[in-house]
């Protein structure tokens, strides 16, 4: 990369604070960058590094007065900052276009234009690989399946049989889509596997992580909305749906049969029972375990999970319990003394009416 | 398919209510069912759809008087629509009988009749692979492990060396079967890894989920009982024992020498912690921490598990805790008060003792 | 094997307590051991096993007076078993050294000397592997990644494009290593991918359970220090650093850009949010949920974490609050009837005030 300040700003239409003549040469975070890097400030946390980062020149979302850095100041300096790096910055190595002569390709598979096949990937008969879709090697696409163009598909990625993908779907390496969906029906102690037959449609625009597993339906399909995109190691059972614009983060987990609106957010290593709806821009906080439906834009927290200012006035509840636990302990001896000084009081005066009165009375 | 009510009933042994003359052609859930298909109900949360479903007939556990369609009444509803699928339903699409050609197979391999093995499959030294045992693309099986008959073994699945797998075992993509353990001596300073030379032995008609990792022991084996059932991406830890008919849920973790009595069942991302017993038939709910042994029939919940009951009792508790502190607080105003009258009072009283007392007495 | 108790006291140091003529033949658990066979006593909770063990000779670290058995007393009876199985016992079964035809070497790739290359390995170009480096089959190296000297690859390990691993790095199967960290710039309702360009840098003698995932870097480097042991299914966000020595349990999870000091350890499904600082030798509990810094040596436990102490006293807190519950309705009703009695008695204190006043006063 070599470009001046003023360049990488008109690129991604920003204002120059500072040198605008300065050459960049790379990219960094702000505490790594040296001289002849870009870097960025999005997380106002590390705010300060603005004063001490030796990079040339760093994207903002609004210019810092005390900064002693040229300024790029744009609408989003995390979005700018990856703009300029799917242009200047390294690229993945995909396998060479075409398709590697080892890999094993069934009767009747259709491909795009400019596929790129690698070695050891086998494909089941009937499948459709679309344009200038990458494979990388050991890729496994089962019969019937259909991967629509500009997928990428990482090493040890499993599709199995007639699940479908959209376009622009990326899949990180060992990510599992289609597998059976965790069904049996007992009878007499015996757990009788229940075919499941659906499969997976996975939208537009979606990205799943590493060794990620998505449940094929019992029936019709589990589905990823479009813009969806899930972290490593989540689990998503069989007929799960993920709205559009999904947020999934890493080892969260969606128990069978639930819904989830547009937008929806989990943290890491939340859980969500089965046959639930769960309504547009929810957001699940971190280890939250969800056994209800929540209506659109909820905030949930614990587990199990309840509206995220109940749970924290709970928590804060709790953590001043032991402090309430003394305050009663203390009150029980308090209200034993009032007692006793009352009932002295109340059977001195009883004794005093007694006296008061006459005698035979 | 194609098949009329009546003989769809016969086939399960379920009674027509309704049309029996009727001909099926698919399988659907109620919702989306249309003209030609059977359905069924097993969970009763769903029983309204029962009126507004377009199914031709519907498989229940017992007849529904307000329902509009036709009904098949069986004592399982899930199981019996299970059998009807396996019969007349689509199949998962096998690798053709036979050994693919790429494949890489050791010396002194054994093959039962009519296996089929896909590409790019590897099988170590000694290995034994029972009759009609399938191994989708890529999977690997190390050095003397031993497979049953009519194994299904997905793609990526790896089953290292020495392994024991029963007949009729699943393994869907990505399971790691045999993996070492997570032992090591810290001396020093310094982890040294404790070999890990046991097994893994895998008992009949276990079904193991994408991605679940099964260590092997550090002597002797871990143990997956005769009929268990684990989903994606569950950890089982070596010398781990899983009773015969356990259900594991996913993302679910066991560590290590834990033994699970017959019938356990681990509900989504509960943890049980080293050396535990646990007995027959428990249930261990979502997300519950298990950190001590639990007697047979226990039902468990939260994090540290205690019997569900009592951890129930403590929830709605923590639910109420916000009222009962601000309880604590009215009371301790309310205490100080009457402390303050009944002061007043015996003070006052004590004055006119000692008015009514002679003087210089 | 074949050795006396004597020659293998005297490979680990130990002193004989018994019969040290004896013939050891094979290695075992206390509860599986039979005659011939050596055991170990590193869990004090099974020294009642020392009187009822039929092992032959058992390593202890103190010697025990009511044993029937022969004892070698060591330092660590854990090290010095796993010392004596890595001389003695079963080893692995590595591919042969040497190339596999099947494997796909890219341009540029250099290798070290007596590597074993398994069947189906890929390696991209430009890509480093080391001396007697072991990659079993269908593992797929990334271009320009580099992997020091004696490394062992179970099958379907990805390590991805220009990641890099030290000396002795152990990689169980269906590790990930590399893959694109989650990170994404929102904007206008659609998530833009954010380029993960920075790699992974795995240092010496660490180790990787099977489908854990570590994410590279957005820039620079996501970081595993010298010695550090994960387990299964364990996530790595992009650009955490795992100090020297670190213990990481199963399926515990690191969000991004948080830095553990060294010899952290994290207990199972613990999880840890972002941009956090963990000092040296902290302890995280199973499930905690750590979303703060905490310092050197703190040992943490609950979802919200906090000081292992303060967690354990608000947990019995809440275990006695039903009781206080009880309590302060019990209080409510003792107060409530204080107050009335003490209102009555002033009343009545008042009314004989006024019918002691003369009339009209």
């Amino acid at each position: 990369m070599k470009a001046t300040v003023a360049e990488l700003a008109a690129r991604i239409g920003g204002t120059v604070v500072g040198d605008a003549a300065q050459s960049v040469t790379g990219f960094a975070g702000l505490s790594e960058a040296n001289a002849g890097d870009i870097s960025f400030l999005a997380n106002p946390k590390y705010a300060p590094l603005l004063v001490s980062t030796k990079a040339t020149a760093v994207l903002v979302n609004a210019a810092q007065t005390d900064a002693l850095v040229t300024q790029i100041v744009v609408k989003s300096a995390d979005f700018a900052f990856a703009m300029l790096m799917s242009v200047y910055g390294p690229q993945p190595v995909p396998p060479p276009a075409g398709i590697h002569p080892s890999a094993v390709i069934g009767e009747r598979v259709q491909f795009g234009a400019d596929v790129a096949i690698g070695p050891f990937v086998v494909i089941g008969d009937g499948a459709v690989i679309g344009a200038r879709t990458v494979l990388y090697p050991q890729v496994v696409i089962g019969a019937e399946a259909t991967l629509g163009d500009d997928n990428v598909l990482y090493p040890h990625v499993t599709v199995r049989e007639r699940c479908v993908l959209g376009h622009r779907v990326i899949l990180q390496p060992g990510a599992v889509i289609g597998s059976d969906g965790f069904g049996y029906a007992t009878v007499e102690g015996v757990h009788h596997k229940i075919p499941q037959v659906g499969t997976v449609v996975i939208e537009d625009d979606v990205e799943i992580g590493a060794n990620t597993a998505i449940d094929r339906a019992r029936l019709a399909a589990t589905r990823i909305g479009r813009g969806a995109k899930l972290d490593n190691l989540v689990q998503i059972a069989h007929n799960v749906e993920v709205g559009a614009g999904g947020l999934i983060a890493a080892q969260a987990g969606i128990a069978g049969s639930t819904k989830l609106g547009k937008f929806v957010t989990l943290a890491g290593q939340c859980g969500i029972s089965g046959h639930l709806t769960i309504g547009d821009q929810v957001v699940i906080t971190g280890q939250a375990g969800v056994s209800k439906d929540f209506g659109a834009r909820a905030v949930v927290r614990g587990s199990p999970a309840m509206e995220f200012k109940t749970a924290q006035r709970n928590e804060i509840a709790v953590r001043r319990l032991p402090e309430t636990q003394a305050t009663v302990k203390e009150l029980r001896a308090r209200v034993a003394e009032l007692e006793r000084k009352l009932d002295a009081l109340l059977a001195e005066k009883q004794a005093e009416k007694s006296a008061a009165r006459p005698a035979g009375a």
